[in-house]
Formats: C-alpha cells, sequence, structure tokens
C-alpha cells in the first residue's frame, strides 16, 4: 500500500497544543464578551439542508464556495459556510417559546471554498452574535458595541481598527434618487462590495454590465465618498450618538462603501478594518428583517455579526498582541513524578494518586525502565516546573527529593509536604 | 418559493442554551481530567482525505458510515468519523519534533451515518485521549484511569459503571490455540464484536459464514465467558494491579467478549458500559501499533480512547446525574438596567457601561419605547436576579432603584454603590 500523507486537506489546518493555548485564549476572550452583554451560547449542526443557504446568503457563496453533497439518504446538504441562517432556522422552530429580545451567541466551525491565502482557511472558526426581536438604533448600537468591546479586550485600540458603519435602507433611498430601480439593488450592492477588490476600470466596466449608466456610475461614486451622507439617516444618527454614550466612538466610522456581501441584510450594516487597510474585514455583520419569514414564521428582526478567527489571528500576530505562551508544548502539568526503579512504581502511583486527588495536575513518567535523568530530561523539555524523585533511601524515611527545574534546587521534604508545597509555589 | 423547513437534517441535533450550558458543563468535565493527567488539547481538521480511514478504522465505518464527497477541487474528502486518525497523521507529520511520551487530547464534532436512535446520532462530540510513545503496561493503565476519573468527576461510580479490558494480543494467542489462522483473526474479532449485538442462531450462523467449525465456534464461546483468561497475559496483570494502586480497580473487570470494533487495535483494549447493560458502550479505547507507519513514520506505539457525548448523556439524565441549570435560558446576566423612558436613555447606558466596565455581566433593555413592567418581566422569565430602575426623580439625586426578582424587595441606592452592591450580592 502507498503511504498516506500527513498533510491536512488543502485549506485545513492541523491545530497542535501550542495554537490551540492560543486559540483558547481567543475563544475565551469571545465567551467573556458575550457573557459581559448577557448573550447566551447555543450551537446548531455543521451540516444543514442546502437550501437554507440557497435562500439567501448570496450567490458567490452558494454556487461556488459550498461544501456540499447528497448524504446516504439522498438528502442534499452543505458544511455550514456561516452561522445566521442556523440561528434564524432555530429561532423559527421555538418561535412561540423564545423571549425576546434575545442575545444568542455561538463559536464552531465554517467551511468555504475559497482560495486559502493567509488569514484565510477553508475551515475557519466563526463568532457570531445574534440580538433578535428589538428594531430599535439602540440594538444597533449594541450589537456593534459588542462587536467593539471584542477589540478591545484582545488589546486593539482606535488607533489599530476601525467599525465602518452604513445603512442599507439610506443606500437604497440614495439609489433611488439615482434612478436605480428598486430590482436592481441587489446587483448595485454588490458592485458597491466589489469597489475596493477591483481596479477602477474594471469596476467601472462592472458597473456597465449590471447596467448603470456612465451618469448614474459617476453619481454612485460621489456618493461613495461622501462622509455626511449618514446624517440623513436618523437611525443612523442615533446609532453613532449611542455609540458615543458608551464611550466607544472612537472606533466608529460612517463609510458609505459598505454594504456588506450577504444578500439578506435590510436595514444597519457594518464592518471591522485594520485602520492600515492591509487585511480582509475582521468582522461583519448587519441587520436582517426577513430571515425568520423564510420558515413560514411572523416577522421578526435581527441583527447581528461575525468575527472569523483567522484574519483576527493574523492581525494580532502583526500588532503584536498575542499571549506570551511557552511556545512549545504549554502543558498543565505543574509536577513530573519520576520513577526510580521497578521497586518504586506502587510509590510514585501513591503520590500521583494523592496529587491528582487534590486537584494538582501531575504526570507520572509511564515507564519504569527508562533512566531518572531522562525522565528530568522530558520535564525540563516541556517545561514541567517541578519534579519528585523517590527513590529507595528517601522512601525509607517517608520522605521524597522536590526538586524546581527553572533553577535547578532541590530539597528533600516528608511526602506529607507535598500537597501543601505544590500548592503554595509558583 | 415553498416555506423553508426549521427541522436540522435528519440526525443532527440544534443546540439550544439549555442544553449549552450543560454540554459545556460536561466538556469543562473532560478538560479537567485531562488537565489533571497532563494531557494537552490539540485540534484536527473536521474534513480529512478519505483514504485516512480506508486504510484502517474497519470496514463498516468506511464503506457505510462516513460522509463523504469530492471537494470542488476534486478531491475525495471525509467529515472525520473518529479523531484516532487525524492524531495519528499530526504525529506523523511532526513525528522527530515532538517530546514522548506525549499525551494528547481533543474534543471535536465527529460524524457517522448511523440510524439516529436515543443516545445515537449522526453528528455527536467525541473526547479523545491519547498517550503515544510508551508500550509499558503502566501506560494502558493510565489511560484507563483518565477514563474512570472523568467518571467519578461526573458523579459515577463503579456501582454505576464498570470498564471491561481485554488484550487482542492475548486473544490472538487464544485464537491459534483453536487453530484459527493469522489471517482469520480480523473477521474473528468482528465476530466477537457483534456478539452481544445479535441473537445466538444468528451469530453461530455468522461464525459458519466466516469459516469457522462448530467445534471452533464452541471453544470461542468457552473462551468468551472465561474470567480467567486475564492471567494468562503477564501484560493485563499488570494493568489490573496498577489500577489497584490508583484506587480505581473496582471500575475495572476483564471481559474477554471485548475486542472493540476499529480494526487498528494491537494490544489492550477496553469499553466503558453501564453495569445494568441498557446502553451502547460509553467509552472504548485501545493500543495501535502501527498507525504511524501508515505514513511512513517509524514505528511508535500509542494508546487511547474516545468517549461520545451523546451515550454519557443519556446515561448522566437516566442516572440523574445532570447539573440542575435553570431549564429554559440560563443567563450570564446578572443585572437588568431598564429604561425609564426615552429621556433617561442616556443614563441607563452610562450605568451598564460602569457595570460591565467592572465585570459585571449586564444588559440594557434595548427598546426605550416599551413600558417599565414590560421590561421587568422580561428579566423575570429570563430569570435575571437584578433590576436597575433609573426614573426621573432618581436620577436627580444620583440615585436609582435596586430590585431584586427573587422575593421583589427593593431599595433606593446611590448610584455610585451600584457596582460594590452588586460585587457583594448573591
Amino acid at each position: 500500500m502507498s503511504k498516506l500523507t500527513t498533510l491536512p486537506v488543502k485549506g485545513f489546518r492541523d491545530i497542535y497544543p501550542e495554537q490551540m493555548s492560543i486559540r483558547q485564549w481567543l475563544f475565551g476572550k469571545m465567551r467573556e464578551t458575550a457573557n459581559l452583554f448577557g448573550y447566551q451560547e447555543c450551537d446548531g449542526p455543521i451540516l444543514e439542508p442546502f437550501d437554507l443557504y440557497a435562500a439567501k446568503s448570496g450567490e458567490e457563496l452558494v454556487t461556488q464556495q459550498t461544501f456540499s453533497m447528497k448524504d446516504r439518504g439522498g438528502r442534499d446538504v452543505a458544511m455550514r459556510p456561516e452561522f445566521t441562517p442556523t440561528h434564524a432556522r432555530m429561532v423559527s422552530a421555538r418561535q412561540q417559546e423564545l423571549i425576546y429580545p434575545l442575545r444568542w451567541f455561538s463559536i464552531g466551525p465554517c467551511f468555504r471554498y475559497e482560495a486559502p491565502q493567509k488569514g484565510r482557511g477553508r475551515e475557519f472558526y466563526q463568532f457570531d452574535v445574534e440580538l433578535i426581536g428589538p428594531t430599535s438604533p439602540l440594538s444597533d448600537a449594541e450589537i456593534i458595541a459588542v462587536a467593539i468591546k471584542l477589540l478591545q479586550s484582545v488589546g486593539l485600540t482606535s488607533k489599530d481598527v476601525v467599525v465602518k458603519i452604513n445603512s442599507r435602507k439610506l443606500m437604497e433611498f440614495k439609489l433611488s434618487l439615482l434612478n436605480i430601480p428598486k430590482s436592481q439593488t441587489p446587483n448595485v450592492f454588490r458592485l458597491i462590495d466589489k469597489k475596493d477588490k477591483m481596479n477602477e476600470d474594471a469596476w467601472k466596466k462592472y458597473a456597465t454590465t449590471i447596467g448603470l449608466s456612465t451618469d448614474q456610475t459617476k453619481n454612485l461614486q460621489k456618493i461613495l465618498t461622501d462622509r455626511d451622507v449618514a446624517f440623513e439617516s436618523e437611525e443612523l444618527t442615533e446609532v453613532f450618538s449611542t455609540l458615543k454614550d458608551m464611550d466607544v466612538s472612537s472606533f466608529a466610522e460612517y463609510d458609505a462603501g459598505v454594504v456588506r456581501g450577504l444578500d439578506y441584510y435590510t436595514g444597519t450594516v457594518f464592518e471591522v478594518r485594520d485602520r492600515q487597510g492591509a487585511f480582509r474585514a475582521v468582522m461583519g455583520g448587519g441587520r436582517y428583517d426577513n430571515l425568520v419569514e423564510l420558515f413560514g414564521g411572523q416577522p421578526l428582526s435581527g441583527i447581528g455579526f461575525a468575527c472569523g478567527d483567522m484574519v483576527l489571528m493574523e492581525l494580532l500576530e502583526e500588532y503584536g498582541k498575542l499571549p506570551k505562551f511557552p511556545r512549545i508544548n504549554p502543558t498543565p502539568t505543574r509536577v513530573l513524578v519520576t520513577i526510580f526503579n521497578e521497586s518504586t512504581v506502587r510509590d510514585s502511583l501513591r503520590m500521583v494518586n494523592l496529587l491528582r486527588n487534590n486537584n494538582i495536575p501531575a504526570e507520572l513518567y509511564p515507564d519504569s525502565k527508562v533512566k531518572l535523568d531522562k525522565q528530568i530530561k522530558y520535564a525540563d523539555r516541556k517545561s514541567i516546573p517541578f519534579v519528585i524523585i523517590a527513590g529507595p533511601n528517601e522512601l525509607a524515611k517517608q520522605q521524597v527529593v522536590f526538586k524546581k527545574l527553572a533553577d535547578g534546587s532541590q530539597q528533600v521534604i516528608s511526602e506529607s509536604q507535598l500537597v501543601s508545597l505544590l500548592t503554595s509555589v509558583s
């Protein structure tokens, strides 16, 4: 048989313990932030009916980027590319019994078949936060404040990142003034969304393709750079003033060029960018009015955002904000109990048991045939702080050698002191 | 357009906040247990090369139970049905630089296309623990002790559950005494694994199908009920004596009928069962000698086990061991800041900000148009313990009303006392 590859599938990642520590740190920040605002964690399936995305997520995502298949029962299913449709489905299933305002969040893997590059993989984790029920600008501001609080909690300031905010409703109004018919707005939103991803000529050509006149395109360009447009929207004005009352307005800016790529947005939309513009959007979100209706439920509005782990991690690394864990093999172990020789195995077992029963993470070196210095070297390489050596001489006196690897110091202590010593030393 | 279904795909689960609390509790126990023994968390991709499982996971799992597809680049991929092959791949990729004994664990979703039933879904979470490098019975005992510690940590006793232990090496020896050729052992292991899942006649017929004579089958049945066989294995004897030294031998029993279903096991195998035999195996594991070699690496032995969340949850529910969270909507929120009327929005925002800046999970009712009693009723339904009411009269004196929903009591306090009060009350 030919050898199997040790590589993961293209676009997928192996998360070794040292990367896992950083991921758990980041997920911890996400959970803390969401909890601080009263959001409750939930989760949905990784595999969903394909139709769940076909309806509203946007053509590119669905026809080009899903991992989809027929399951063995002939069902058309897709690995979720995002969380919002799952949340909408789950809300619809219990629409009558749930309590509103409903605050939910999830952290889980999502999948998109895109060209892998720095900050982008085909499997990534998404932190998705949704506030469902209220339609007030206050609730828009709250969701944006959650996003900002997360940025702050990982050490980013308003000098590093910015939340660019717009309103699809406002943009629809502005487009109507250019005599762009309503049926055209989804196409024009897609055009706006692509503006920063194409050069000007290609973008103008794209505008012609979707039926805009040269005049309409020129006027559209004007709108996209006009910062004062925001004040034409009472809602947006209130969102900004609320963000000010929440002490986070230094993070927030109006940007008419932000409409986001998902088809289901209907109101306020926003995205987080690094100020230098070196990265893709770190977060994106918006208000959707019609997602629950797809399932036949009563109209119910929601606003939410999603944050992928990969871009945020890249950004934090670039900005030197990642915590410094021991680079290789961050271990939970506080102490290694060595085995002196075959005759002392039971004594070492007794000690490691005692430590664990007192909630002290402890390892036993699981091989009595390995020499003591190799066992200690193992502890050293793994950055385990303490080592216990229990040889026959010490054991005869109910004592052990307690060694601190940081400075190589060691002391002989009585076995009964072990727990209190390990609880007190750092 | 026709309405979308609110149901998840068959065999998949929606995890609402109340189920999520219990899941997080269980995952917390898994993490604590693994860390107590010095295991480090890692994670791998949910999608893996199909060949990773084709090699060694066993025919049924691969040909009938995988969710597999060609990705958009034509790669044959499968949603992981288990964690061990991923761990073996990840170890192989860094075999030279990793430090042994290597202790890894993962918690993540796995997928198997099986008939959904109580305690079995097509998507489930697996807690997978692996000790790679050492081959000693001491390391076998350690892995079994981790499994037992987890059982204990969720409140199960040796009266509730049992770890049934066997050795494939020992069984191979016993089969050779029955003149069953080595090439036949995988089939016979599958036969043994099916014994409790079929009636006796069907099982005997199956034995004939794979080529056993009536005599061989009769002798095999004898072996399967002989408890003393264990003592013929020096290794197993040491495993049991070590478990005794670790004070967990009341959980452990020899059972010649346990061989486990995965093809890659080569030594000690074990599974956890409820004593009443009402559930499927709660955990299963064993030693594998040849997994890393599949990737062209040097031989490296490992032992591990996996625990699915669904059977364990069912068992805990049946035995009344699940923690009692508020059944509906367990909320992290400590206090709801209400909005008295539109003129006091800024004051309420200031207060909710102050609380969050002091790490007190707080919600603002996000709609100034909703009447106060409805806001308070919301807090009550969500079991939020405290409510703050800041009306114009109180605000004029820099005071607020602080209401405890458990007994309906309320007091007027100065705004500056808020944080200290909320930090002290329970």
